[in-house]
């Protein structure tokens, strides 16, 4: 047995214990984060994850290099707090030196959408000199990884791809903002639209499969590929607003690699066919020879876990 | 005499040559583009340049390190090829080639605006991890330092910061979209927006110094500066649109620095006053302990010929 890693995915619901080895996530233990808790608690938990990854896998605490932590919020890399994690009630937290604590093993921590991108950069094996992943959920966010390195920002919360004002005055966004790409690119921004739409359009197979009330991004998407008119101009609006974000990136950045996550990435060419005419006609270095290549994130919720556990040997 | 390097900064204008010394320019020459012209021949002027340069400064060609130049297209870095210079009317030249045939120096290129950004940098002795430089002129453009050298992007086209959209379906712009920074945040469209304003309000002190056809950025900022309701309006929508793009850029990069340059920043506290306040509301991270700093241009049309002086030595 060669020497293996540690990943952890901290969730507002869940945390999520990966063992790593060669940059393959080999096996996986979870339990609740029953948030709000005090850090100590919810670290020894996680301690208590580690120990029992490996014992099920029959390895020697002195077999592992090191243990990471994706966090849902912001981590201070200067002095090891997590500053902001709303999630989880925390608020300026030591978190670092408490986990260095209570683990034997050298220990680094990130946010959760920064490590995903690094664990989606490594596990594409690319090796781009510039890659953005962004990820389109409950939210949408991402991460910056530049010459395999993490872009934190000069406080680690860079890559807030959600909170880029796409439409001033337009919807309202839980950031304060107006008219941010999260209000209209994440899955619950769709599954308004849709319920709003179906309000006003009574013939459509919405309908015969939800309600205003249960309709969800992944019915769009699933009608939309029936060919139901309602739900294809629901995809059109979706496309249109998600490609003006991320053409807006391309142009500030111009990637050579766009990776794009989430659970409305399972939508596939449904999504990705359209989004990349519309990125193309909108991208400002269209006549270039490179151009940005759009990938589909292949890990899910893994990404973390295995970004996690590469933190400190990128 | 010490060795010394020089930048020429090559624009649809002027081809202005600078003397380069512990990173300060003792002294430049210039001469008019005349584009369109071929490569071969603009490539000559600016031999001729040069050599004019060298000898009236006393200065001995083998004490040049190197020479750079910043051009106002795409510069791709693998092939030494300029892709696209509208101004100039080249597409894809091998100009560093012919650069190099025409000078006796180690030869770099960079697009203009990047070199800028470069020159900014190195004169504000900040050496910040990250520094964002964003022009604001007859376009809105920019260039992004990161641990001290100019991100590209994979085609050298990156820091487009004029080609974003804030408004989406808004006004149009000159590269297709609608809605895009540039088309509210740059000098032409405060101008266009003053001049339809006048149109609508006769009380103004702006209508005793110009007309709608006449008025331009710096008027408007000087007449807000005497307290005319017209111009503050202006001065409140140029401000309102600039921080929605200017916040964008910060809550994906948040940089350690942003720089603004170009004419409009002249305008000083009248602009820069409303427009921190602005930002700060709109930072995803406004909580955060540590901030993007902003901070005003110093060097004017000089950091084109500073930074491509540079170029090879960062």
């Amino acid at each position: 047995m060669n020497h293996c890693r540690i990943g952890i995915d901290l969730g507002g619901t869940n945390i999520a214990a990966g063992l790593v080895l060669n940059e393959t996530i080999i096996d996986t233990l979870s339990c609740l984060t029953r948030a709000p808790r005090r850090p100590q608690e919810i670290i020894a938990d996680m301690a208590q994850l580690c120990h029992a990854l490996l014992e099920k896998n029959r390895i020697a605490r002195e077999q592992v290099l090191s243990l990471g932590v994706g966090i849902p919020g912001t981590a201070n890399q200067q002095n090891g707090h997590v500053e902001d994690a709303d999630n989880l009630g925390w608020q300026d937290e030591p978190f670092l030196t408490l986990l260095a604590e209570a683990v034997p093993w050298p220990v680094h921590f990130e946010n959760d959408a920064n490590a995903a991108a690094l664990g989606e950069y490594r596990h594409s094996g690319c090796r781009a000199p510039s890659f953005i992943m962004v990820t389109l959920g409950t939210g949408v966010g991402g991460g910056i990884i530049l010459n395999g390195r993490i872009q934190p920002g000069i406080n680690g919360a860079a890559g807030e791809f959600g909170h880029m004002v796409i439409r001033r005055g337009g919807r309202a966004c839980n950031c304060g903002r107006h008219g941010c790409l999260e209000a209209y690119a994440s899955a619950p921004a769709l599954k308004k639209q849709a319920a709003a739409c179906m309000k006003k359009h009574s013939q459509s197979l919405l309908w015969e499969k939800a309600s205003p009330a249960t309709v969800d991004a992944r019915l769009v998407f699933d009608v939309a590929n029936e060919g139901d008119a309602l739900a294809l101009g629901l995809v059109e609006w979706y496309t249109d607003h998600l490609a003006e974000g991320l053409a807006n990136i391309i142009n500030l950045l111009q990637p050579a690699v766009m990776c794009i996550g989430g659970g409305v990435c399972h939508a596939g060419d449904t999504l990705f066919v359209p989004l990349e005419k519309k990125i193309d006609q909108m991208n400002y270095a269209r006549h270039a020879l490179k151009k940005t290549r759009l990938i589909r994130a292949a890990l899910g919720n893994d990404a973390g876990i295995l970004g996690a556990a590469l933190l400190g040997n990128e």
